[in-house]
Formats: C-alpha cells, structure tokens, sequence
C-alpha cells in the first residue's frame, strides 16, 4: 500500500530559516521558498539541529569557500516530506539524520569496508546540491540561498540528496539523534573505527570540546581504562568526568614542559591513542611525541587553517613504529554505523545525553552562537517552531 | 649431556677482522683480539657477511655516532664458539644470525606482539656492547677497537648479545640466512608486518635497492597482484621483473609531471600502499600523494639526512583517511619472524636467491664496497678465510 503523498509533494514550500547573509552578522529569520527535491533527492521537515564550530568557521569566514546568503546549519534529524523522482530508499514520514558525508553506496569507497570517502561525492564545502550543482533555495525575492555541507538545516524545510541521508528509527529522541550528524559522532568513531581502540588502553585527547568528549564516550565504549584530557581551561576536568576522563593535564600548568613529555612521564613511555581534536599542528606533533613507540596511534580530528603543515621528523616517523592518521566523521559509513551507534544508545551502551547542555527555541538561534562562541556549551539543540523545546 | 666445550674457550681468540680505521679508506685485514663472551653473551665463529647500504654510510661518515677505528658489518650469519655465564638460549655449535635490533624477551615491546622495538637495549649506534658499554675487540697494540649495531661482522670471530641472535636450522645455506639479518628481511617484514599487504592488493615501492626488490618479495608473497617499481634507473626494470614488480615509472622520464601524478593516473586514484626506500623526504611526500584515500598506508623505510623533516598538508591527513608509518627491521620480530622467514624460504615461498648478485673472498671485502657504492650489485656475500667461496 502506498503512503499518501503530502498536500505539499511537487510544490515549493513557503518556510522560516534563519540565513546567514553577511560573514559574522547574526543570522536573519526570515520566509524563504524551499523548491521541490529533484530525482534522488528528498525534502524534509527538520525538528531540531544543533550547533558545530564548522557552521561557526564558515559564518565568520569572508573569503571563499565561504559565501552569502547561505542556510548553515548540518547536526540535524528530520521527517521526510516527499521525495523526488527515482528514490528507493525514503518514502514521506521516514525520520532521516543528514550527514554531511556522503554514501552513495555504488563507488569503490561506498562498497568497501575500509572507506567512509565516497568518490562519486568526494567531502567538498560546496553552495550547491551534490548532484546537479543548483539550489533548492531562494528568498522572497528570488535571490538564490546558497546550501551547505550538503545538509543547511537551519531551516523549517531543506532539500537533501539521498547519499547524505540516513533512515532512523522514530522512537529515538530527536535531540539526542541530530548529535550523530557530525561532531560527537566523529569523536566517538575516531576511538572505535579510525583508531580501533583497544580493551585496557590509554588514550590521551587533547582540546575537550565536544569532539574530544565524544573521543572519551568512544574510547569508554571500546574498554580504554586511563582517558588522559588535555585542555588549556582546567573546568574542563569536571565536565570531562562525566564523559570518562579518568586524568587531566592542564597545558597552561605544563609551563616550559611539553605537554608530551608530561605524558609519557604519567603512562610511562606514552599512551597508546592520542587524538588532536584542537586543530593545531604543534597539537598533532605533541600528540605524535607522547604516543607509545613500538604501536601508538596518533589521530588527527581538529581542522588547522588552509595551507598549515604537520611536520615529522624522519627519524622519528622511521624509528618508532608509530602510526599518523586522519579521521573524517570518525571513519564512519553514514549509513551503516550511525544506526549502530543509535541502538548503542537505546540500550544506554553510548551516552549522549551529556552532550546537550541547552536547547532553544528557533528564534533564538543567534543565542547558540554566543554560547559556542563563548566556549560555555558542550551542543545547544535548537528546536523548530513546530515542536515543543522539552524541559531540560 | 653437555656439549664438549671448545679449547678457544674462556680464552682471548687472535683472528683476522676488515678494520675500519678512517672515514672513507678502505678496510684494513689485521690481525685482532677477540675478548671471551661477558655474561649473557656469545662469541661466534662468522661464517659470511653481507654489505648493507648502512655499513657503508658509518664508513663515510667524519662525524658521530661515526667513530673509528671500528668492525663494520652487521648482516651475517656464524656458529657459536663458545657463550658466557647465563646464557641457557645458545650452546657450542648453534648456527645463529646476529640481528641488530634486540629482542630481550622480557621488556613490554619484547612481549607484546605488536611491538619489535626492544625497551631494554633501545635501537642505537652504539660503538659498545649493549649490556656493559664496553668493547670485546683490541688491536695488537692493544687499542680498542670499536662495536657497530651489536654485531661487528667483519671479523673471523665477534661477540653478540644474547638479546641480538636467533638461532636458526643449520641446513640453511649461509649466503642466504644471512640477507635476514638486516635489509632484504626489513623489506620482506615491511609487506608482511608493517603494511599487512593485503591478497589482490597494488603496492608502489620508491627506489629499487635490495631492501625496495625486499618488499617486492613480500608483497608478492602477501598476494600483491600489482607491484609498481619507481626509480631513476630504468635497468632496475629489468632487475625488479625477477621479484615481481609487474610495472615501472622511470621517474626521470616523468618530467616535470609528480610521480605521484602518474601514479595516480596509472592506478585510477592511488595504490593500496606505498613503501619508500630510498631516504628522501620528498619522496615520502610524494608516496603519501599517491596512496589511495580512504585506505592508502605510506610506509617510511629509507633512512634519510639526520634532522630532515616530513611535511604534510594538515587538510590532507585529516580528509584522505591515509595512514603513515615508518619500519624498523620491517616490524620483524627478530627470534620470532626470521626463522618463519627461513622455512618459507626453504619450502621455496621466499625466494632470496635473486639478492646475492656477488661473492668474494674476505680478503677482497672493499671491492664489495666499490660494487655497492656504484649501484653494480644487490648484495654480496664475503665469506670468510675458513670458508669455501661456492660458484656463483
């Protein structure tokens, strides 16, 4: 039996966004037209989204990849609304998670076990729909809104390829599942699928945002029994706690001591994981000089500026044994690991619920700006007009 | 029964050993004193040496950790002469290949099996025997004459930590066992223990030296279905089809075109794995660029200029999923892997027939030097004077 299609399938929808039309200027609520989704794409009505320092990034950047007017916004869940023509997959009422990495499940990558890069829709800070390279949006006066990471969900309604959606199961808190559309998914997948973190091990995060907590929720789950946290704001230690950081190295109390050498004097040699979730290649050369010789791996999660370097030294890349890796959302295959990851959490296995230390109403959306901006949340989840924002 | 002990036994032994007396000149065959084995070490009978590109490095160099006058070489293979107190491993007569990486059995590297970098005696080159800092070996006027990598091989007889020797099947023939003591094992164990070179898989090896046409061997013996050889000389071709390398890049023949480029091109977007072996940072950039995303591993074998450093684009390590490691000794584990290694080559899975191009006599050992140095030879055995050179 066929569902329904909604009274909107096939037509534009007149819906609220907040868009983003001048680098660092607060995002302006405003109707917007949302067309409908062409062949292998659907369009959704999104409940709630939450906040990720990319969407920050690229709201202060001025110069290109960044661009104006644009709908941010890519931690979100949704309800399909209607689909376009040639879509399998989704079908009107589905509750989706759009990730901004895509799996087009086809090419080499998508049907590989070791590879979450899709190459028939390579990673790319694109203004445009994956497949044909247009908008879905306008404004009243028909100017195009550019589109971002593939996802723009600060937006009642957004179009989405259906390589970048993932089906899940409707019993799920939304403010818990949008989670799993970036951040504390990569970090949580860092320490199970890129790193593969072993049962008994030491793990050492440097920078405890979001990301580098979800590496503690992840590294938990995986049996790590010393989660080493370094940050430069010792408050974090009592937050990290919470998330399984059993140690604490406070950077600004290292003075002239490297922080490596702090660690390797704590575990003895070094720890067996280290992941830079800050974003500095002088992070990442610390992290590579305090982990183990003979078997550490070193994780790089944090985005440095365009153009920076990570520099080695031969003999020491040679002589150690140590492994360099980098991490895309966590390793993960959209697809087949965010659902894991969601039972994981129904069966209070991964604990997500830490991680919202706000939520707000769609009006407010500039309000989680600040707080991130201010380092004074972990993930603000913003709810649509259309949904009720529960107590916390 | 104990086994007789030898009358040299307990007593200092006079034997010819190739001295290296000043940077650059060549050897000098002298008459030497060889000390009785401390506690925990072996005095053994040297049977043949081969020359490695190492040798001849701390031949040439004028400044530390070169020192002079020394005993160079440190593939080999020998017979024990007689052993000191506590020493239960090895017994009068035992066939043994000194390694120059220890593996003392008892520190944490030494008992995990994902390390092969000894905690107890760290890998150095150190002119001293590793447990006592002393050397073994006087010349006539009883000077000291110094220690290479634990081994010393160009010496009728030389001492070697206990932790330095495997004991391995007399019915190997010695021209062969002794490539395992350093580089054709470090390019066979970088396949098969570092990478895991996977069955079906595409390896590009940079630089086809003895320890590049090792890994070729490897590989073929992991599965690799395509072995891409890159180097400056297109007669390696040639060389190289006899160890499997299905495909050449002349890299002076691809201009001002990157042999990453070409590479990339040639595979459809990067090879499984890429194994540097020449010792040049740009050329461990280039393998890094063409490794296949999402999976790829770089894997650093080549020994480059102290202080040189390896520079990645941030962007890139954190958005290809490549992996970069370096090995040491392949990841072997010396008493572990090289007598594994020795009974595939006996039951014809290893071939290392192809590696030993010349034999000489010990007397003419500095025309092993003039045959490496000028590229003319992949290793060449020199037997000692107790020994028969067999035909070639």
């Amino acid at each position: 039996m066929e569902n329904e299609r909604s009274s909107t399938a096939g037509k534009p929808i007149r819906c609220k966004a907040a868009v983003s039309r001048k680098p660092g200027e607060p995002l302006v609520i405003e109707e917007i037209m949302v067309a409908p989704p062409n062949p292998q794409e659907v369009r959704i009505r999104i409940i709630c989204t939450s906040l990720c320092y990319s969407d920050i990034t690229f709201w202060k950047m001025k110069d290109p990849p960044a661009i104006f007017p644009r709908i941010l916004g890519h931690e979100s869940i949704g309800v399909v609304e209607s689909v376009g023509d040639d879509v399998d997959e989704f079908r009107e009422g589905d509750y989706v998670i759009p990730v901004f990495l895509s799996d087009c499940g086809d090419c080499t990558d998508c049907t590989s076990k070791k590879s979450n890069l899709c190459s028939k829709f390579p990673f790319q800070v694109s203004p445009w729909m994956p497949r044909d390279g247009t908008s879905r949006f306008t404004d009243l006066k028909g100017e195009v809104l550019y589109h971002f990471l593939s996802v723009s969900s600060f937006s009642e309604f957004t179009v989405v390829d259906t390589a970048n959606l993932v089906k899940v199961d409707p019993s799920i808190p939304p403010n818990r599942a949008c989670l799993l559309s970036c951040g504390v998914a990569t970090g949580v997948g860092a320490a199970w699928k890129t790193a593969s973190v072993e049962a008994g091990s030491t793990v050492v995060i440097f920078g405890l945002g979001a990301i580098g907590l979800a590496v503690a929720e992840g590294a938990r789950l995986c049996g790590a029994t010393r989660i080493i946290g370094v940050d430069i704001n010792p408050e974090k230690f009592e937050i990290g706690k919470k998330f399984g950081i059993t140690d604490f190295v406070s950077a600004k109390e290292c003075g002239s001591t490297p922080v490596s050498q702090v660690i390797n004097e704590m575990t003895g040699g070094g720890a067996d994981y280290c992941f830079e979730c800050v974003g500095l290649a002088s992070l990442v050369h610390e992290a590579y000089a305090c982990c183990r010789k003979g078997w550490g791996k070193t994780v790089v999660l944090g985005v440095d500026k365009p153009g920076s370097q990570l520099s080695f030294s031969s003999f020491e890349v040679l002589h150690t044994g140590k492994m360099l890796m980098g991490s895309l959302y966590g390793g993960l295959k959209p697809k087949y690991d965010v659902p894991v990851l969601l039972k994981q959490y129904m069966s209070k296995e991964l604990h997500l619920d830490n991680f919202v230390t706000h939520e707000l109403k769609f009006e407010d959306i500039n309000k989680a700006f600040d707080l991130l901006i201010q380092g004074k949340c972990l993930r603000t989840v913003i709810w649509m007009a259309s949904e009720k924002v529960p107590p916390m």
